[in-house]
């Protein structure tokens, strides 16, 4: 019952391996054309016939091998895989740019669909999860905004007041992931309902369908230059936007508790897709050093490069082994006591993936900062991390807050 | 004679001054229309009205000024200023996006010209050099290959023949950095004319209008996914591309050397272009850190940012002296004995320069990653200079001989 | 079967309880003690009557207690633990100087009564095996020579030639850990038997007793200063040292077949002890940061300490998984799968704990460098493990290889 | 003027040139034996005869050649050098043990003089000044304390108080260097004088004498186990000590004053000396790395060794560079302006020299540990520099603080 089971169940070996090789026979070899297509219609805001061709192939290929909404951890509705089951489907899945998405795996709709599933009301679930959890609409989750230190969530200023039967938002939020995308229907949004109340339960979460009057898109943000079309990472502003008061999850002031019970998981998920990314990098950087000459030898003849191979894969057997014992953490159902692995994991992961990608395109030179190999695109996505759902300073603080504790009684 | 005087020499300072000054003043306020009026109109791939009148407009008043051409260094067309001299100059036009190209001072324009003024015919120097000092077109340098590992540059293998009165060339190159240009008149092409020579006399030298029959351009390269445009790193297929033997440029199985003879002087301004946007990322840190507020104070107050701060300061210090004294030494005019400094600021300048624009980048948050501010931008474009004129491992490896050859008179 | 659980069995749990406690409170209390007696008495390089009752007390008590040769893994004669399971309480033992000594699970004896346990005939196992198990008599494993570099084994040079029925060893050998210690009775030699045949077929095996004619102590090698008396490191010269040839252990030629089997397992033990030191540092730390106070606050509340505990704390969970990870691979029983994992936990182990263990001294001050901590000389023994058994650099060169291997057939 | 000549000036040259072949050709040759001979007498706080005759030999020689005494920068009484010109000189010093003192120019007693000749009376310099000027006895200077975080040295609470025409000392202070020498003659102590007044008014520097009654020398500090006898580093109890009212310098409250003065120019010396250490371990390191073989090729040739010889250049050029600017800061005459810069000197290069000396280490494998070499004994003495005149950290707060006062007129 205790005991630390990190390797892959009996149960597993099978999901994964046709997840694996899914990824690496179907959804890979689909990835470039995918991104090529990207603005090559008339609207980078849509998708081209042919991306719809290719990402709605390889989902209905997925859902009917029932390799589908594997994140649905402890659920009876999906497999009941444990986090730690899933966060080796999440790595295998972090290999391709479709690889989530193919099976319904995809942020932010994961967190969402969790959400719904564990907070929402029957009608929540009924009008919101079922066309998620079918992959026929996606969602975005609006936490940040421009004005405010978000990394400090208390700072969340965007007003949401009681109207009558309704609740009327007015204010901005940026990095709406996914709501560039046309299928993104609904928006959950944490919101300022209270004032006088304590800092923790000021916080509201509202559902607010993406097409609600008022809503409007200011721009997409863009990452070191990509605006992500058309999933995209939007900045919208809310005048005088108007939603039923049903749509309030959960009821007012409980945003925070919320908010925790959504990150913890996604991290792991992010995490594990991170490290798929890492995996991926470092192989594509021993094939490149096998192949590719200079100075009359093999690139992993030359200088420091056995080490540097060496370095990656230690970094990311270490981070993968911390991942799977946050996500074990997660599983022994203990959030407050997983909460300082979880920060660990989502310090390191982002780390050990940039740096082995970072090595990678080293080892291609100039092709690998170019569109001709998907580590320059990894780079950026993986930068983010980085900052999304907490920044390094934030998640190292909390290590050293729940280290110093073992300690002492007082506040530190 | 032999003192190493690092600082700012009397003559300097009052030009320094005013280049600082219209950089800060009159350059930086336009650098952010500039940039969003890329891809606004028809065409990605020439100016738009707005961007031809920003930076004409710019360029008028700094010639105007005498604020032109500064490197010409220990040249008698230009100022006459020594490599330090400009090395100053160069740090100030690196804070802003059209810093360089204001003052005519911009890659590669600036490594293509010393080359014509060195090594050109008085026909090249008339047809090319002259619109070129005048800021009339610009140029292209065409080195790195496609299906080489160009790091060894004994490897270019596009080829140039003789026939009658004519070189025809046949191959491929890419990353020719400012092609895209719509003003890019003309390319310094590195080719290979010989075979069974010595392995560094195989390489040419040659000159081709952009215009030419059978110049294909075949696709922009993307830098982390950003195209560049107008400027441009193109990828371009030569098809039986016809010059006249006399574009040549000093004679067949010259190209190293005229490679050695461009690529000194244009490192260190990269280097110095390098610590200038360093500079600027820390400035912006720090104010930044003192204005936004988390947890009850500003940023600069919590966790480790004084001491991220300190580092910074640090590492471009010492950048800034290894880049200066790197500077100094091809003053000295020993090509050779100046080599390995120039090597070792090559590693040293574009990784502090990364390092202090990824903390920064930290410190604004999710706005450091967008373009909201020109920390992006800056990171990305840095990123190349580690791969551009040669990758980090190749000039370790260069420093490393030069070390070592210091206790053995055998080959190292 | 096949999964990898990486935490305490319940079996282990009361052991691992009373072996911690054990150290804690019994033999932490007196390390200092026994410390501050070296050189105490007439001679550095015996036991002082005090330093033998610490001693002997400890280990009677131990063996009382049946916390006797854990290290014994999946052997009958012991406990019968998993490596992993054993894991857990070189962890504990690292935490006191006296700590592995205690439980007679200290180096280099557990890996010499491996040898004799394995490879051993019946006589040196009663000879020497039975006196080690007990506790009664010491050992030393003389590998490393002054004059090759021993990181490549195959240039161990010390000859060891036939002669009627004795062998007869000439040469040198140093950092001979443990030969000062007066009870050390037995030496396995590694020497060179063959010549003409495959490199690694040369070398040999052979029990030496410490007090046979000719061995000549020559001096004692310090570690940063420390001679480690009366334990040390010993700089030995055979001259003409004869012994019986059925003291060679299983067969000329088979050293480095036994010295693998040695190896892979004690470099577990070291690692997990340095990750118990790394913790006790880590305790260190964060208490000492807490008490100490600077400019009107605890250090815990100044600069980058939260974020220094905090990557103090990740790097010690990512080593500790992997030493157990590379434990666990050990108890699959498939030799050559090992080991690259355990090149990794070698080169990472020492590493962390290294760093760690800096950071606690920088923590304390000029306390944390002297001889009121156990801070300075838990760094310079976790220095000489990036040295001994291979430096860092043949691991790594190990785990490269073994990456590449996973993409190509040829040598690499 | 205003130029910033990091370069050897022409007077310079010279006597550089002298100092650094006595030190090549004289002193490191005997620095072994010397180091040999400690703990061969009866008592490890005496100099045995023949280390006398060594070290007394070679400040004859120095002083017969006028190569004495260097350190009294801008001062009459010396060679007038500036700070630049010594920094030249501390770093040839540095690579050898005995290579300060053989000048005249080690600390503590630079400093300590430093203080006497700036701030000492009449009677101070006739009855101190004098015979440490020529090398006839020694000092030390006694400021840390075993209680308080000296880090922030308004801690420091040794009682002083006044009686009659005495002050009375009562209090402790440990790792006063040099204390253990028998030529130590003289304690500048710093003293808590005050209590009302404001935090940096309250402290003085008071001369005590070594065999002033009531000054009991409690133990010799050992650093990672190295008591570094008979200089030592000694943990000092004053028990009623009394001194005559005129041995305080300066005046009551001004201790921090003094201090200022004494630790710039005392800082960069050993800085300088550092880089010199740096030097002579890379020098080492590449020698070794081309004579020394495995795996059929020498050192040098072997995984990432061009990397790490080619990173060390770069960091001592780097480190030195900053080092120079420092200095040249201080011979401009703004002690405001050049403290930003001694901090970043201080942080940088201890860090440097330990980096690079590990790497050496590293290379000499279990040799670079050991007493063979001068490494590991480096190592340890340039890790106490990391704490030395104020921890790493305090000085990047200090660096920081400047940094940001660049854009606030607040406090930060």
């Amino acid at each position: 019952m205790t005991e630390m089971d990190l390797g892959m169940t009996e149960r597993l070996k099978p999901i994964h391996e046709r997840v694996s090789r899914m990824v690496s026979e179907e959804i890979l070899p689909l990835d470039e054309e995918f991104l090529a297509e990207v603005g090559a219609g008339d609207d980078r805001w849509t998708y081209t016939p042919r991306q719809t061709e290719i990402l709605e192939g390889l989902k209905a290929k997925a859902r009917e091998r029932g390799l589908w909404n594997f994140w649905l951890t402890g659920s009876e509705r999906g497999y009941g895989l444990s986090t730690v089951e899933y966060a080796y489907l999440a790595e295998e899945m972090g290999k391709a740019h479709l690889g989530a998405e193919t099976f319904n795996c995809s942020a932010p709709d994961t967190g969402n669909m969790e959400v719904l599933e564990r907070y929402g009301s029957q009608d929540h679930k009924k009008r919101w999860l079922e066309p998620l959890l079918e992959g026929k609409i996606r969602s975005a989750y609006l936490m940040t905004e421009p004005d405010v230190a978000s990394s400090d969530a208390t700072n969340i200023s965007l007003r949401c007041e009681r109207d009558g039967d309704d609740y009327v938002l007015n204010g901005e939020k940026w990095w709406a992931s996914g709501a560039g995308d046309p299928r993104c229907a609904i928006y959950i949004v944490m919101v300022k309902t209270g004032t006088g109340e304590a800092k923790h339960k000021q916080h509201s979460m509202i559902l607010v369908p993406a097409d609600a009057k008022g809503v409007k898109k200011l721009r997409a943000m863009k990452v070191y230059g990509d605006d992500d079309a058309p999933h995209g990472h939007l900045h919208i502003r809310f005048e005088n936007v108007r939603v039923p008061a049903s749509n309030l999850i959960l009821g007012e002031g409980r945003g925070f508790e919320i908010a925790q019970g959504r990150l913890g998981p996604g991290r792991i998920h992010h995490c594990m897709r991170a490290i798929g990314q890492a995996e991926k990098a470092l192989e594509m950087m021993c094939t490149r050093s096998m192949r590719r000459e200079a100075f009359g030898k093999p690139l992993a003849q030359l200088g420091a490069n056995f080490d540097i191979i060496a370095e990656c894969r230690m970094e990311i057997e270490m981070a993968r082994l911390l991942c799977l014992k946050a996500a074990w953490m997660i599983d022994q159902g203990d959030a407050r006591a997983a909460a300082p692995w979880i920060s660990q994991i989502k310090v390191v992961a982002p780390r050990v993936a940039l740096k082995v990608t970072d090595e990678a395109v080293q080892m291609f030179g100039a092709q690998g900062i170019s569109q001709d190999t998907p580590l320059a695109r990894a780079w950026t996505h993986l930068r983010t991390l980085r900052l999304a759902d907490g920044p390094d300073a934030v998640h190292r603080r909390q290590i050293a807050r729940a280290e110093l504790k073992k300690y002492t009684q007082e506040q530190v």
